[in-house]
């Protein structure tokens, strides 16, 4: 479970040892590490296809029908290592690459959720720690391995519909005589944010994901820097007449049903024509991280994560949204019962701006907590599409009587990303209590109820109100405060809950007197 | 795991090997083995303590925060084997013992929740398959060791609050000159039933209990075959002025924070005198297997099975409920919140007469089923305290549309009894359902809509609404028909249904069709 996939065996035809010559795609470019082109090519994604099919790879793992294992990375992606161990030398060491870049870049206690392609999100507690997330912190939801390109030999290629298609540098790009420089704070947010909630009521597959069981972090905030991608088409000449959408390609492999693909996908251009598009070449001040798609990504403000290209090679323009699988395939949201054997791909819509959602980061569901009254919660909340949080609030009983989250608790307000809250919530009762969190955006948007309300087949944008269970303990309730001072005194904890303690909850003297005070447990006749 | 207890190492003070002397506990009477009188002696229960005060025992293991193992027997009870071990050679083999009557007396695919104290319950589809369940697959919950008793050894001592005390033997109970026979059809429920619904909404253990994570098995019917407790009673010259109460025992050890009893509790004189309570050696016409009480044992009607005593030694005529730990430490059903911080015996109230309930046990939860529009659905229906089902009524959409199982189609009413129901459930839909079934008592009693309208503190009773979810796969519609078609042609199956394709679910010239159709993703301007 480190990355290494050389240990990995592969049955079928190509078998090690058997008298198949090595594959080999050789890499396009100098100075573009585990960069296979495969759109320009459909021979070799004909010749990497039929090298696939003579291989059975690993079946998925069961973990949805099943508990999680406990492990870090919780999964592995088997299959993932030995796809790319079966198109040969290019992109085989791709896992452990990746996985390096993994401890290089990343913050030690990172949450794998899948070792590779790598996905990680920090602990819940780190989560929320910064309203910038430090770049160690930021989740990473990638497709493939990490292609290492050298900065200096890096260039995208703008092609399509554009007037005058042009080959840019990062030193182009980096020149402001041709490029106004553009920094904006935003949010990037995976749509399989909370899936793990819905793989607990309703598992199932979407057929096309590894459905990556996240939990609460796959979103971060950072600043981006870079141009306004307007700006760069402008540069190139603008649009032909009848191009609507721009089709952005990364210099990752992508595996599907037994296909590969460079990693490709589209947005609008309305989206790019008021700025909401950028390339971005620094994250909070820094160069990009490899692992985040140095030395050049788009980000895209205000939808889906997977739109915000990493390691980015060309631009596309076209007339409609794109035909490459992760558009026209992923990222759908399909209605919840039509099961996978009714699903279509046309079926689904498309998942580009984001909802308003929020969760509860602080406390962690489970917990038995000792309070004096009130506890103290705190999480995120975010609207995508250009909208904001307004108001969050908490609720302690499940959701009937909810409280808001004072206005000075809450971080601030930006039109592309997430706010921080917290409060103080009062809390009575004892015993197991559902708390839960809603967000109200300034366009009145809120959340679905239940996980139920907006659950939808694939298993994505779980934006339901989060909830979570809390064990209350209070101590301010004086019959309480008298058994926690018994155990103290005991040397004992009242946690875990499930202890059995050693000694009677009562004497028979006290049960006898209230027997009497309720004039036993009998009716008098 | 099974059931020999030589293997169970003892820590501390009462080592093997050490110079301590090996407790002595004699037997009591000839032809009763494994059973140690507690009540009569005082000095023998304190030497029992004494002894129990110096070991540590096994902790007990942590099942309700986490998974519960998918052993058979689920849970050991590692613990009480050693409560028996350190009592010396009078108890010592009483856990192989229990466990060599699993083996003769239960059916071989009883689930074993509980290895020792010998609890278990018949796999989901046996526990409805016959109206009176066969003895074999009649649950079992025990609270100690299977005492070995010849019949002809037996007797019971009639005390206490009785006129003219007396000694009875088999002999004379079988003595129709003095006592009537009487049978009757009666069910025995475990408050415990379906308790692993609690556990996983409310994990918590209630301190007095093992909590053994039953499902909806705990609950038998049979022919009971004995006397009227009645007429012993009369038989003793009736009861003592003040007397309203009796107390039975059991010639079990029960252990209960580190201190030792027989097993005892108690009933109201109101319930014996309509004739509810009967000393019973007969079982569906056979003597009582020793795992149920052999020789005699007391079945009362309509009450929690905890009163219907095994291995009955001792009626004991009383004022007021038994102040025994079963009766007035456990089986009590408090308010959800109280929690282990504030719990006191005399806060919860004695479960008696048991409330109307009902459970799905074909399909089971979790399943994926391919059907024609309907499914099959089987139960079982009970009310106690001499109530009876009367319409038993199941939904498939978590309980807005209710349908009523056809009268034709339930097992017939007694006073004392369960119905099983079965109905063929109209369901169109697809994807995870949630099927529930409720029943309507004679009094128009009804069941709890969740588990969380029911929670009660200590886990006991869960009588609400129970819930199943179900993956429906309708191969009445068309295009599911159609799917299943193909995957039949390919060899492969639709279950389980996180097992992704290898085919594409569309192809790019229907998705650009139904593209056209809906005149593509974005809005005309």
């Amino acid at each position: 479970m480190d990355g290494d996939s050389s240990h990995i065996p592969l049955r079928g035809g190509g078998k090690e040892g058997t008298d198949d010559k090595v594959p080999c795609f050789p890499e396009e470019r100098l100075g573009w590490k585990g960069y296979i082109e495969w759109e320009k090519y459909p021979e070799k994604q004909k010749e990497a296809q039929e090298i696939l099919a003579k291989y059975d790879f690993a079946k998925p793992p069961e973990y949805q029908l099943e508990p999680l294992p406990k492990t870090n990375p919780i999964l592995e992606g088997v299959r993932w290592k030995q796809y790319h161990a079966a198109l040969g030398p290019t992109l085989r060491d791709l896992p452990k690459i990746s996985w390096e870049y993994v401890q290089k870049e990343k913050s030690p206690d990172m949450i794998h959720v899948l070792d590779f392609p790598y996905n990680g999100e920090p602990p819940k507690d780190r989560v929320i720690e910064h309203a910038i997330t430090p770049n160690p912190l930021f989740f990473v939801r990638n497709h493939g391995g990490i292609p290492e390109i050298n900065a200096d030999d890096w260039f995208v290629d703008i092609e399509g519909l554009v007037k005058e298609p042009r080959r840019l540098t990062l030193a182009d790009l980096k020149d402001e005589s041709k490029f106004p420089r553009v920094s904006n704070i935003v949010s990037l947010q995976c749509s399989g944010t909370r899936r793990i909630e819905q793989i607990h009521e309703y598992p199932g597959d979407g057929d096309e994901l590894i459905n990556a069981p996240w939990g609460e972090g796959a979103i971060g905030t950072a600043r981006w820097t870079g141009v306004s991608l307007k700006k760069v088409i402008k540069y190139c000449g603008g649009l032909k007449e009848g191009a609507g959408h721009l089709e952005f390609f990364g210099a990752d492999t992508y595996f599907k049903k037994g296909k590969v693909y460079n990693y490709a996908v589209s947005i609008p251009w309305r989206k790019v024509k008021v700025h909401e598009a950028i390339l971005a070449w620094e994250m909070n001040g820094e160069p990009l991280p490899r692992i985040h798609g140095y030395p050049v990504r788009v980000v895209v403000f205000g939808y889906i994560g997977a739109r915000s290209v990493k390691w980015l090679y060309k631009i596309n323009a076209i007339e409609n949204p794109s035909l490459a699988p992760v558009q026209s395939k992923e990222y759908l949201y399909y209605t919840p019962q039509v099961g996978k054997q009714n699903a279509t791909y046309s079926g689904g819509f498309s998942i580009q701006d984001m909802p308003v959602s929020s969760a509860i980061m602080q406390p962690v569901d489970m917990m038995q907590i000792v309070h004096d009254g009130s506890i103290k919660l705190k999480g995120w909340a975010y609207s995508g599409g250009g909208h904001w949080p307004v108001r969050v609030e908490v609720s302690g009983d499940g959701g009937s009587i909810w409280y808001e989250c004072p206005h000075d608790k809450m971080s601030d307000k930006y039109f592309h990303a997430w706010r921080l809250w917290e409060i103080d919530l009062p809390v009575d009762a004892e015993g197991w209590l559902e708390f839960c969190v809603r967000c109200w955006d300034n366009a009145l948007n809120t959340q679905p109820t239940f996980v139920r309300s907006a659950w939808n087949w694939d298993l994505h944008v779980t934006s339901s109100c989060h909830r979570i269970k809390i064990y209350s303990i209070n101590h301010s309730r004086p019959a309480t405060a008298q058994r926690l001072k018994f155990l103290e005194e005991q040397g004992m904890s009242i946690t875990p809950i499930t202890q059995p303690f050693p000694f009677d909850l009562e004497t028979e003297k006290h049960y006898l007197k209230i027997m009497a005070i309720s004039r036993g447990r009998d009716p008098v006749e």
